[in-house]
């Protein structure tokens, strides 16, 4: 392990523990760790277990012990602290050379909000104080990049009581971006043969006894309305619904591969204590689309797929990422996993040929496939070093049989088609968290909300200012005046701090020579241009979506 | 009254009447229509009223009689027939100049599925039989031009059991028009200076108490969903969620107008009986917005509200069209109506104004408005006559208190924002139900779910045909080619029947010299042209939204 995040809870009654006090916390397990004291682990029979923990009068561990089974109990000693514990450790605290205790918080006694709130305290360990410290750093800027806060700066959402937890409401600036990722989802998809299509945001339970969602899935959904002595659900993931539009019309080979995408959005139910600003909601606006095809056709439409990830990460400026094949667990079959030995290995063996082909990096994990295929999932970083887990790319033998969708084959028998899950954008709501903090906030021009701001050194330019306004809104371009009576220099401050990626100054000179003079937002001052010329440039930049 | 349709119903046991039996019926009707026989009021006493019915032994009249009070029991005679009736009648059957009995059918008694099953004969009559007849044959167009027919037939949309009654699914075809009709909106709305949103499908029980659809709307809402001990519903209407976001961060009179629009997506619950193809569902996709302004700013804003119904109603050509000014009774201020006299006239007052200034033609309704405020009522008619319910632009001066809405003034008080609510294109449901029926399925080129369509006269000109719709599809029109082996007349007639509103034939001459012989949809051969020069005139075409 490379590092490894860590807390620790107890009861402190009515005794308190402040951030002021991990400091010397903090000192004095490094002064632990120099003593080199080693971990000792040891069985024990659950009596003597238990009779250790009445004697010290420890009702947690207690608790605990009343769940396991007897021959599964072990202890650690190091020094003189000796406590339960399922292992394993490093061998010795000699290892340990770099601690930073974080935080303290409050938490309820195994996260069960009827327990007693037990006081938490959340620590870091690396092997150096290099990569700690590294790490730190990284905290500190994802602090100020926290997408919450720019969220609410920047004028992207908002959340309310009375709409409800986990259900963001995407205000004017959040929704432009919105729809600049749903205008370069669709003319990507749309270049690559997806077709479109708009369902409904409930279905009856029947479809998703069908599909398998109810029982399996139904703790991840919303509860049931009861209506005309039927139970609606609202649904979760779009799958099903496009399931029945293959289903709506006959197929023969000659419609295959038929790709149908929609910005669907869904919702599941994650427990309150769960829910984290866009990270973690309960609405989603996912980038999703399913791909019906023959298994001759499967090759070449999962690389397709997984070269438009590429696509979208060159897009984005995400320079770091890896893809993990998620594989089944042959002694699973028939539990965990559709009971098609061959199936798998064939389907496996493609997708691995197509990742090694496409020369991808990724590695392979037994045991995590979902239950109807092997999938790959994406893990990128931020900008600024931190993990996010995007998107799943999945292949399905199994929904297509339990829909009974099929198509013609040539020689006129029938086939199931194979289906790939995709949504290589993710959800709205992840998505857009990410990109705030990749960003900062300092959007690349094409996704920005606001692209230009034109500021008259007075109100003498106000005329000049507004024609420059106008001509870049017919070209396309987001665009507004800053009108107030100011100085320019806080002009310039105040949009620096909305980050507004260019400023168009304009006095006497920019006026008479049809000019404008423009500042980039952390650039600074790039001259004087022709208003024509900047026109132009602003709007290739724009067009080819530069990520700047 | 111009016209009329009537019903009736009748207990025939097991005796039965059939469509033949219509003929003969229709004419008893008009030989006692010729007998110019009075229709004579009478008012009856309750009890006289019940024993006359008892006496015929009328379970279903003695119904009806329970129901009603003393003194309110009118009866009607009219030759030899006498029957409860609360009127009004025309003064004698000689004013009946023609009728039509159009279908016969099984209505349950008060419409209520426990109930028997009654035989309901449905007719039409008209002053003259020229009108009858135009009616009629308009009829027989409505019937070829049905959307439910056409939606299939073109791959519009579909329904589905598993997915629920009145909750269509968008195929791609329909989906190309839903997304054609958002792109016109949100064109049309950035250029009037609105801003988009995104909001939930749900929301908390608590902020329809506010807004007052619970208990008001209850009826109309699907029911709730228990989580977390609080009740979720889907969302019957976007506004909540909108003043919602108009709250979110405080407001001054300089962020006014604000104008906030969203395709949302609400759900109504309709009684299954009422639900009819795309024309009564209970998933509507919404053309809507609100614009939150100051009292000054209304006149213009609701008056830009009315030109943009104009602008749609030319673009789609719709020639007939009437607006319905909906007021308030002053009799019921404080019951249905909110209880400010004053605010009712001004603003009724206000919008007339708008309607008289704009010469758009109006009637005006007493009784009708909402309980908020007066309104605009829209209605249309299609190609072939028939009359449309599309949307209403509503003025709301009580929302904006119920959510504590306000603006700081430029005196530094504050004050509560009028809202007006709009939704000109209706619902992408009923808007495209009714656009099958306007153009017959036969869409202007820039609606056209496919635009053009390739013919090559043999295989021979394939290549070229694939450069031809390659050339068109950069351009950014939705093409394929007809790489059947088919006859070129086969194909003709195949893609005249699938309404492809250009088809571009292509053999040796227009492979030699660079062009295509373009045939039109219902306009035949329109000759050969250079391909650069139908591609640019395409493209002028679907950028003006032609009407053809």
């Amino acid at each position: 392990m490379d590092s490894g995040g860590f807390y620790y809870d107890m009861d402190l009654d009515d005794r308190k523990l402040s951030e002021e006090d991990l400091v010397s916390l903090e000192k004095k397990m490094n002064e632990l760790a120099k003593t080199n004291s080693a971990y000792i682990r040891k069985e024990m029979p659950k009596a003597e277990a238990v009779q250790y923990f009445t004697e010290k009068g420890d009702e947690y561990k207690l608790d605990l012990l009343s769940n396991l089974n007897d021959g599964e109990i072990t202890f650690y000693t190091q020094g003189r602290f000796t406590d339960l514990c399922r292992g394993p450790h490093i061998p010795n605290t000699g290892l340990i050379k770099a601690i930073k205790l974080t935080s303290i918080a409050g938490a309820y006694w195994k996260g069960d909000e009827k327990n007693k709130m037990l006081t938490r305290v959340y620590g870091i360990t690396f092997p150096t104080q290099k990569e700690l410290e590294e790490y730190l750093l990284m905290l500190e800027e994802a602090k100020k990049r926290d997408h919450r806060k720019l969220g609410k700066e920047l004028g992207i959402f908002t959340m309310d009581d009375d709409v409800g937890p986990g259900l963001p409401l995407w205000l004017p600036n959040g929704t432009i971006i919105i729809e600049e990722l749903e205008k370069l989802a669709k003319e990507t998809e749309e270049d690559a043969g997806y077709k479109r299509v708009v369902t409904p945001h409930i279905a009856k339970e029947s479809m998703y006894i069908t599909s398998g969602h109810l029982p399996y899935y139904q703790d991840s959904m919303y509860p049931p309305m009861e209506l005309e002595g039927q139970k609606y659900y609202l649904k979760a993931m779009n799958c099903p619904h496009h399931h029945k539009i293959f289903a709506a019309e006959p197929k023969s080979y000659k419609d295959l591969p038929l790709r149908l995408a929609e910005y669907g959005t869904c919702y599941r139910y994650e427990q309150s204590g769960e829910l984290f600003g866009l990270m973690r909601v309960r609405c989603l606006h996912m980038n999703d689309a399913h791909i019906y095809c023959t298994k001759e056709q499967f090759a070449q439409e999962f690389k397709a797929v997984n070269d438009m990830y590429l696509k979208y990460f060159k897009i984005f400026g995400i320079e770091k990422y890896i893809m993990r094949l998620s594989l089944h667990d042959p002694e699973k079959l028939g539990q965990k996993y559709v009971d098609e030995p061959e199936l798998w290995i064939e389907t496996e063996e493609l997708v691995r040929n197509v990742m090694i082909d496409a020369k991808i990096p990724f590695v392979e994990v037994k045991g995590e496939g979902a239950f109807y295929g092997p999938k790959i999932d994406v893990q990128i970083w931020s900008a600024i070093g931190r993990e996010f887990t995007l998107a799943t790319n999945q292949v399905d033998f199994a929904q297509g049989r339990r829909f009974k969708l099929e198509f013609t084959t040539p020689d006129n028998n029938t086939d199931i088609p194979l289906i790939i899950h995709r949504a290589p954008l993710g959800t709205h709501e992840r998505f857009i968290g990410f990109l705030l903090e990749h960003y900062a906030g300092k959007f690349p021009v094409w996704l920005s909300p606001l692209q230009v701001k034109v500021l008259p050194i007075s109100d003498k330019f106000m005329d000049y200012a507004k024609v420059v306004a106008s001509k870049l809104k017919k070209s396309g371009v987001r665009v507004e005046v800053d009108d107030r009576n100011e100085k320019i220099g806080k002009k310039i401050r105040d949009n620096e701090l909305h980050r507004v990626p260019y400023m168009l100054v304009i006095g006497e000179k920019e006026m008479n020579e049809s000019k404008v003079s423009v500042r980039r937002q952390g650039k600074g001052d790039l001259g004087m241009k022709d208003l024509d010329e900047f026109i132009n440039s602003i709007n290739e930049e724009i067009r080819n979506r530069t990520n700047e």
